[in-house]
């Protein structure tokens, strides 16, 4: 059976950026990758904070939150 | 050709966490992943500034730089 993966954003740049280059590169053969825009499905917040999401874009490895570029640095939205 | 993918850590053990679990995830068909313990190996630390490494740990692929875990959260240091 695969790991689950579920990459969680709001569709900022700097999501979408992580999500093409981070979420896109796990291997398909051992991840089932879901992508969840909280803007757009909030019911799955309480699951996202309970997995440990503090911000996003945030990346939940078989229940393991990793945050990526926590706190986008001001250089990274002027892009 | 596959995709360069550098992980950057110092040896901490937030970094060795998403060491295993994000750099080891990345599929190894298109990602030549390359691991560096800037704590042993200073000289490569110019190299990763250049490729906008602002904290570790931090992934770099194809020469853009994700940081994971952003300036660690304390209770990641508590674990």
């Amino acid at each position: 059976m695969k790991t689950p993966a579920i990459f969680y954003h709001a569709g900022c740049p700097v999501c979408v950026e992580a999500e093409h280059q981070i979420a896109d590169a796990l291997d398909p053969a051992r991840y089932e990758v879901e992508l969840v825009h909280l803007g757009e499905q909030p019911t799955r917040i309480a699951a996202a904070e309970a997995a440990g999401v503090k911000s996003v874009p945030a990346l939940v490895i078989n229940g393991e939150a990793f945050h990526i570029n926590f706190g986008a640095p001001m250089s990274a939205l002027k892009g």
